[in-house]
């Protein structure tokens, strides 16, 4: 696909698969939008006052259905939205479609090399002369990574007049990165340090890019206010838990229509997102043996019927493997040489190096067979046993189905929307330093309350004499801040 | 499609949709021969003396890759095979023209017409001069009831010279029933004649298909022996509990991509289907309301803690129906009035008449929207809420996704290898008379066994002294004919 | 506890640990009632044109709650009535006082010996010189037994004068059998011959005893009608299943308060006693480990997401093992050996040899610590390791519990009710030769529905029409004879 | 039972039911040990340097085998001990004897009066002329708050020679405890000041405990340091949780033998022990309501796929009522007169005021029939229906019931002794201010890493290249402080 901007009649830019399927996505938007009543209630109270008046806003977060309801939900609070997708399989391309058509600037299609997914993200971030954007809807962190590296290398630049040297890392994809940086510090050796002088801040979506947050925080070095959506309460323990768990099945499910009940899975890992897989995988009716470093997550695990085991003691009797860990190097190629014919081999918990893939293609002998688009299966000369791996050992549940569905999504992207405006609202007051912050619980069991009437439920109201009894407000927050839900 | 047959290069004859997806139905088609242990078993015992050597089989069943596999074990067998499929949405495209490259003759494609489904039922039927099938396998009856249809129009022929008489019926399907054979008379007025005195036997698959096997033997009207496959411990406790519980959630996530948790689900029906479908919709957080006639199907879903209510109670309230009964007028038009915007409705139990889509078609000022293949939204005019009805009211699971997975079709399919080379082996002994009849206990439990090394299990061995005290041979049958599993 | 038969007040006989516990008793019956509608819906049909008048109905079957409210139905429809508890720990002694006080003739209590116990059963036969019982209610068919023993030993000695021997048999138990009918011989060479003469049938609740049941009927030996109530539906797919489900973590937490979760379960045996063990140790958080003889039933297993193996293969890894298949020598004391100290070991199907408690007792070395009734700490001196064996080996649920609850034993009992009205009414007509019944799918349909209610369904009715397109009747029964629900 | 405190042999304080039972609650005491392992490795790493030499601990908390375990714990470390129960119903008196004859000083029985409680309380606060405790084990905060009371009494008398008047409260129990410091002011009017004086601090071990903690310290009220152990993750996610989960459904079979399966229950509340008990109940069949004042707990519940709906919507409904919430007047007698005849209900959470007993009690023409000691039906006389009631409203678990199971009690004791060991600690170094604190995340992470052997489990390690790579140390911890788990 050749890397050129195209422009709609009215104008805007875009880059997407395929216009033609822009009815279809409308049509999907439309049944999500009844499934996302956290959004729909955001427009109905905040678009009349038009909140995001003049603010430019980019986000780098899957370009699907949902966030599609998400971007028309930000434009119709008044903002200018440029969207790019997070990851090179996750986006659908008739939401892209119809979005570009109708409503902001996508670059984003399912299937894009890692090259065109850096290309994507810098046009994301390009707001043109004028400059921008002013605030960033962040998933993993890429567009404030690349930010980052932006202005620690035009700042090394203005130093010593060096430029980044992508054959300074052995990371293919951040040798692009420096790449990207390198050829742009050429034309404006400025930009990524007004970009930041501009920026209002930025809301991240989920735990790997939250982690790199903090760290920069603890090292000094962010650059502007962050406001850590992922841990709302309804974000990380609905979006992480109750997403996989319907998500991965059906991932699995579309990917190789295996049968689960039976069948020994494998869940690297325990948090939100490993419960949320063990709870799908044993309801489906497979055995589940999970593997944790954390003696506390293991006891839960343990407390639910499930065995506690390394990946080592169970490698060649298993028949699904599943990493959630967010952490690097899980699954090793000398463990997928031990599995079975056929072991199936997925990551839904953060990037692809959580299962070698870069030792899987580099194993000598080893022959890739593409079933269908994410779906390979890679045959071991040595024993002429293969392994299927979905999504290129990517986020199975977006590269192999649609991701979440709707109705979490809500959850999570009103808690998005609500940081965005929180943000811009303060964008003057000095409220938010250069720290990361998260939504105050009030809002949180707001985002909560949006979406009971969805599902018919009725909560039941304190009395003041009860309330002053637990010591809490009649209206909420009912919970002290660190409580664990 | 224009209804012309074609021919491979070998000469055998098909109509698919795609002969480019051979390839890739071939690769599905061995992922899937590892999930199918009972299969692969059969040709492992059975292959090298060719039992079905000079028998010719027409099947009318789903032309899946599962079935796919069930095909080519009947050639492995040395029977020589013509295939059509059971339902008009229910053809893998892919698997279909893997089939028809290289092993069968199959007329079958993803959303045939009506008229296209009997074309292709006709072809499977169809074995020129020579005559034939000597054995069916059939799934819903439809091949054995265009035979009994046909034999009974040529008897009425001969004796009075009168023709069927399309126009006597309302049903759109039968009169297309009518007018094959009708047309059929003319050029051979004793094709179905000839037919059934071939016939060895059929092999049923479904309770529907069985159900209309045994009113036939009640009334006399049989004309061959039949197997009832579905009946089988290890079909119809399997395949339709287990399967379905897998292939309903599979259904609805491909085609709405709708949040299950939180949802109000309506089971209509309690039997194996309806069990497998409510365990599904409980276990993946909905909360399941049943219907039921039979007091003691009401009672066990009770016991499973599921609220017991008629249609009419939760009509307006429920996110989700599924008719699961194998009965006809379930859902009507005025029920899908009263329901919320957007509910889904959908079928996994038996043909389209579960739901009443002609009253849904024929409802003034409905609009129909095809958000795309097999997912409509249909719009009332009166409340302009609308409805999604799934695979126009047929099997959801074959229309929306890709049917049940393969392990459990294997042991429902193990069970038709079985049937078929019985009725095979005994074609001249009278063993059979023109009676339905179900597999013996022992080859029941040979189907378990050969599913049982996938699944890593194993089995514990009664002593002789205890098959004694409990009066079963060490070797079994284990069980009384009438236990209930 | 001296066996002398005690009488009220009114001259009614009976032997019962405390009767100042009949009180309580009474306030315990009182509860079950609201929780026994089929019985007490069998009270208000049939109790003004009592049935039973004249009969004399013995019982042997644990004397609890839940058979006093069985008992009092019997006699609310006009029956008279003699009752033995079926296992010398399952009598609740409270219920026993209550009966005996108020409505029956019970020998039973907690506790008993063997001895004690065959010395009950025979009290419950013996209605002194006008003879009886007109009809047995049996449980394992220990009544049966005796009677069918006593009437060989009867012709043995009239046609050769040859006492029956205890010293010819190994088995504890058969030797005090053989020893009460010898000496009844010296008395009465007749009492077994009248009895059975006078017999009208007997209706038998388990598995084990209906099994006895059909090997007498296929030896010709069974001397009187029998109707098989174990396998009504309502009767082995709730009590055995539901029952179970429910009183094995009962009997596990009253006797051992040790936590289920985390565990490592083994059930031995899937039917469904074991079905119903597995489930409710998966759901108390135990990872649960199934062993199988039968291919089928494994299967389920593994469907479910349970492990099969051998008890081998996991004796040293469990923790809590159960037995339910009917059969013996299932855990023996070469397995109690090597399981981890504390393993709990219990049997909830079948008698007392499905554990090895002999080789357990006569193990040199071995020593018994009774923590408190029914759970007894055996300590191997080789290893100092103990093992906790529930109710000596017997049926636990009973002996360390109370049994399955209220409702589920409604469905049960009801069917005794039914069975034993049905028996009486056509004790005359020859309807019931010396074979084995079951009763008809209408009534096992009743069953169910008087049940209903009291949980809040409410049934969907068939239109004629819908009735007509199954080949049902309008008002059932709704499924054929061989339906496994 | 008169009020004197007995003597051992040798010379220690106690007063219980009956010593007699000292042998069964050793034997049960052994077994539980056995389930204990963070105890027992407590025991082992800690006894040999007897860290508690020379401290006097005084313990308010149930006094069950489990607790046992605890107290010779902290014995076998070297401390002595004091120790009543903290709820009236809860004492084992089994494990009361046996503690008090071998290890410790005991004030507790099952079934105390109000003023025996707090009776029992003062005399395990009364150290004697050498003053003490050092140190408090609290459960519900009955031992802390008797000192804050009194030290405010005492201070109040000292400045204006007022004594507390027990008619200034409508509150009975509160009206008691006045009592008790008035008497004793008489005799020593600082006996509360000097206690505090000497006291090392507390640790706390429930969610309404720490309540009243927090709101001292927000009020500055707070006399001595306090560890909130309730906060542990190993303490409110596993006990309150799993230990629920475990213990309500032990408690309704044991007071009730009520068949759970198919009925309605409703949880009131749906934090840790709600979700404990509405997962408990689901597991067994019935059908579970949640009602909930915080819209995200809500949202969790319908994610599990319970109906939230208030009181008043299912009053008339339900089958099971259990509260949960920590608060009061959840259910009152108005709810009360609606339920269905022989609805049970009872209470987890806290104290007996979640059930409006008050109201019942003085119901005009209420009736109430004691079944069994913890379990009374009540009847209304309007309407003749009786609803039945546990424990009074208390702690329905520890009433009718053992409590928690012995593992998870580990948990939260393990937790107990380690926050004991760190105030005993750094009694001097002022590490600890008159604040509430929490166990830091590596104690919390120990606690859980001793008890994995038991259920076999295994650990996965960190590489330290993983390790950075999460920004993790390889040993722990390994979460950020405010991770939910």
């Amino acid at each position: 696909m050749a890397l050129l901007v195209e422009k709609t009649t009215s104008g805007r830019e875009y880059k997407v698969k395929d216009m033609s399927q822009a009815d279809f996505g409308r049509l999907e938007i439309e049944l999500a939008e009844v499934e996302m009543p956290g959004l729909m209630s955001c427009r109905a109270e905040f678009g009349p006052s038009q909140p995001f008046k003049g603010a430019k806003i980019t986000g780098s977060l899957h370009m699907t259905i949902q966030t599609a309801v998400l971007i028309e939900t930000l434009t119709a609070l008044g903002a200018e939205v440029r969207w790019c997708s997070c990851n090179i399989f996750s986006t659908q391309d008739h939401a892209a479609a119809a979005i570009a058509r109708d409503s902001a600037a996508v670059f984003a299609w399912k299937g894009e090399t890692l090259q065109e997914y850096w290309w994507c993200t810098e046009r994301a971030l390009d707001w043109g002369p004028g400059g921008g954007p002013d605030l960033i809807v962040d998933d993993g962190g890429d567009a404030t990574l690349l930010i980052h590296e932006g202005v620690k290398a035009e700042e090394e630049y203005k130093k010593s007049g060096t430029l980044p040297d992508p054959a300074s890392t052995d990371n293919a994809e951040f040798q692009i990165v420096l790449t990207i940086i390198r050829d742009g510090l050429k034309t404006d050796p400025t930009k990524y340090k007004k970009m930041k002088e501009r920026l209002v801040g930025v809301s991240e979506e989920t735990t790997t890019g939250v982690k790199r947050l903090y760290q920069m925080q603890a090292n000094g070095t962010l650059l502007f206010p962050a406001i850590n959506v992922n841990d709302s309460v309804t974000k990380s323990k609905f979006d992480n838990l109750y997403g996989c768990r319907h998500s991965l099945p059906d991932g699995l499910m579309r990917a190789t229509d295996v049968m689960i009940a039976g069948k020994v899975a494998v869940v690297c890992g325990y948090g939100d997102v490993g419960k949320g897989c063990a709870a799908a995988m044993k309801q489906a009716g497979a055995r589940v043996i999970v593997t944790e470093i954390d003696p506390i997550c293991a006891l839960q695990a343990l407390m639910e019927g499930f065995q506690v085991l390394t990946l080592e003691d169970v490698v060649s009797d298993a028949d699904i493997f599943v990493t959630t860990t967010g952490n690097k190097d899980i699954i090793m190629v000398s463990h997928m040489k031990k599995m079975k014919n056929n072991a199936i081999v997925c990551n839904i918990g953060h990037f692809d190096n959580e299962i070698d893939m870069l030792g899987l293609e580099s194993c000598p002998g080893v022959k890739r067979i593409t079933i269908k688009p994410q779906t390979d299966r890679w045959v071991f000369s040595e024993t002429n046993r293969g392994i299927i791996v979905l999504a290129e050992g990517r986020l199975m549940n977006l590269g192999c189905a649609t991701g979440h569905p709707s109705f979490v999504m809500s959850c999570s992207f009103t808690n998005q929307v609500i940081a965005q405006l929180e943000l811009w609202k303060e964008k003057s007051t000095g409220k938010y330093e250069k720290k990361v912050y998260v939504l105050p619980k009030h809002l949180d069991e707001k985002v909560a309350a949006l979406h009971l009437g969805k599902l018919g439920a009725k909560l039941t109201k304190l009395s003041k004499d009860q309330a002053d009894y637990i010591n809490v407000p009649v209206e909420g927050p009912y919970k002290p801040p660190n409580y664990r839900y």
